[in-house]
């Protein structure tokens, strides 16, 4: 079994290029299989993944007897952990993106040149996709649906702890691929376990893969980040800010950040630093704390803040770049949008901000001014996800500006090329 | 004088180090000037131009005498070489920037959730670029130009022999930005020639670089692509294939293809191999090689090409993978659209090519499985150009597939960003 034993690096590397080459040669056929085929596939996947959740059961029970003896958290195990209502979600995700509008060969834009020329910017696959993830296995199947639907090839490289239960699934999508006389080599597993692959699958397999894509927490993209050798869609990490403008509506302010905050703890969109216009920090400031600390926040504020509200604890330097993912949030009184730009300049992640504000112009120079991939107005940082955008799956967020911005999509997992249409001209 | 003499790597380095962070900091201000400024900077710098034609004069025949003394070839002369023509066709192509719409803040897509979530795509900047050259000295004010009205900083190096002629030009640029208020790192030129400093601005500058654009012939091209850590947008060449389907229209690939080929020989978008369909090979094949002949193009042809055409000499393997930018063109006889895409697929540069054809299926399957940047129906390849698509200008012409992909526009010079307008709305 590959997974028994430590490989050599050269088997590693011969491994992972014949892996690249099958991606790059399944890619072709792929890239030019009907809308129509590969739903039939994803509906095969589903179907699939819902007939074999006895295998894919007893393949999660090996992982988890694993995981505990390995000593992984609570929080691990949970990620790890399948059952029957698990593996229905996993089918219920694949039909979802089967339903989505296919991107291939979509006209994205037209326009026709005065010698009659007509020009057609046409949606079209990337390519080939690695996807490096960590324990949830129900990765393996959103990540191999969606790169499907977009017509490219997927290399899938999970993570030790789910080997087993990412395989079970992984056979799955493959059967799909069979039912609908798409090439197997469409959605590949690694199928070791060491690192090693990794590596290869960074540096490109010679250029076979066209952009990595990293599922995991700060120490994984952070290595993608630093090694990859392709383009990746990412994001390190979710330092996202909300700013209360003095035109704020207080109730609003409440809520808004309240559910930014303690909906969810642990995603990237959650918010990590409250700033507030210190012409109505008097009234706002201790009402939007007081509801954080009835939820079971943490504050830990700048020092007006602690004088404010003595149930804070004073933050330090090091908190105003520090992306929690925990119940507690850091809290600044700024001079109005320009102090809340100012800050959000020097210590946002370029992922989510928000501004809660009435004024028209105080939202515009917030939207022009601050540069991340999504803003919002009046509305809670938690709706920065694909399927909020109304995307219906994304494979991630993205902070680079190259390509893909914010939830990456189907859409997002496209490139274009353009189609002219002439009737004989040439070029003087 | 910086270029007099060889800086050590040290001062490279910290000098390529400053001109990034200043480039950096200018993309700020730059992001959010008004449309209206930068274009008053780019009337101010045609005017400049215009004005300074003496001393941009003087300073060209500094190079001219320098690449004399170096015995550079006629042709780099000759593209080195400035006169009041010239620089009038300068300061013209930057006012035909001036007029082009600014992309920033337009809205590409905006779209409403269920919850009256008001979703907008907005054009943003992508930040710094770096653009490096060869000879031609009016890149420095095409390139600096074009990055300008897409709101982004740019960072040019040109190449040694145009160095004092891109000098004066630059100044002409910075004038401009002053003239609009624009902070002058807006537009920087690296004031050495030291190769070295190209390694430095590859890396990108400890992250202050976005993207890099080289603009030059395959060396410099290939070293930028295997060197950079950061995103590139070019082509490495452009071998650009032209199908005569057995549905063509004589004539038409009669002049197609002469115009493709011979229109102008030396640009990435003219035909480089020629593709005849076996079912008509014995009508089309001899008019379209004799009217290559008639203009003085060599044939280089498979055997059964040069046993129909005496005048063509044999090619050989080489022949299907260069890109001979000359009057030279290499021809083969396929097996219908099947065999043309299967010669494509293997040969391509993924550049542009064309099929002339009357029969619909076969330019639809053209369209549909030759995965080139830019595809042609009953047109000239010569058409694969910027200003040709009615872009307005171009920077280069891209084969990657992420983010930019064929001409490389104003638009293209940009990225977007999310502006997402509540009412309160939090999630549940």
């Amino acid at each position: 079994m590959l997974t028994q034993t430590k490989e050599s690096t050269q088997e590693i590397e011969s491994l992972m290029a014949t892996i690249g080459r099958n991606a790059k040669a399944a890619s072709g056929p792929l890239s030019i299989a009907s809308a129509e085929q590969k739903k039939t596939a994803l509906l095969a996947m589903a179907d699939a993944v819902r007939s074999e959740t006895g295998a894919i059961l007893a393949a999660n029970k090996l992982d988890m007897e694993n995981g505990a003896k390995a000593e992984l958290s609570p929080a691990m195990m949970d990620r790890l952990k399948l059952d029957e209502e698990r593996i229905n979600a996993i089918a219920e995700g694949i039909l979802s993106i089967s339903e989505l509008t296919d991107p291939v060969g979509e006209v994205i834009a037209q326009w026709e040149r005065p010698n009659g020329l007509k020009i057609e910017r046409v949606r079209t696959p990337l390519g080939v996709i690695g996807v490096i993830y960590e324990s949830r296995p129900n990765v393996t199947a959103d990540a191999g649906a969606l790169c499907l639907k977009a017509g490219n090839a997927v290399i899938l490289r999970g993570g030790s702890d789910s080997v087993h239960s990412s395989r079970a699934i992984h056979a799955c999508l493959v059967s799909g691929l069979k039912a609908a006389g798409l090439p197997e080599h469409a959605v590949q597993l690694v199928p070791t376990t060491d690192r090693a692959a990794v590596g290869e699958l960074l540096k490109g397999l010679d250029g076979c893969v066209d952009v990595i894509v990293p599922r995991g927490g700060k120490s994984l993209v952070g290595r993608v980040q630093s090694e990859a050798r392709v383009p990746v869609f990412a994001h390190l990490e979710g330092i996202c800010h909300i700013y209360v403008d003095a035109s704020a509506d207080l109730q609003m302010a409440v809520d808004v950040v309240t559910n930014a905050k303690m909906r969810r703890t642990g995603i990237c969109g959650s918010v990590e630093t409250l700033l507030v216009d210190r012409k109505i920090a008097a009234s706002h400031l201790v009402p939007v704390l007081k509801s954080l600390t009835e939820k079971g926040c943490e504050i830990r504020g700048a020092e007006e803040v602690c004088i404010a509200y003595p149930d804070a604890v004073p933050a330090t330097d090091e908190d105003w770049s520090t992306e929690y993912l925990d119940a507690i949030i850091s809290v600044k009184i700024v001079d109005g949008i320009s102090g809340a730009i100012e800050h959000i300049q020097n210590y946002s992640s370029a992922h989510t901000e928000a501004v809660i504000a009435e004024d028209e112009e105080v939202v515009a120079r917030f939207f022009n001014e601050v540069d991340s991939a999504i803003l919002l107005h009046n509305a809670s940082t938690q709706f920065a996800d694909g399927g909020e955008f109304g995307m219906g799956a994304e494979i991630g967020i993205a902070t680079g500006k190259m390509h893909a911005r914010g939830p990456v999509g189907v859409e997002q997992l496209t490139s274009f090329k353009y189609r002219v249409h002439g009737t004989g001209q040439t070029r003087t």
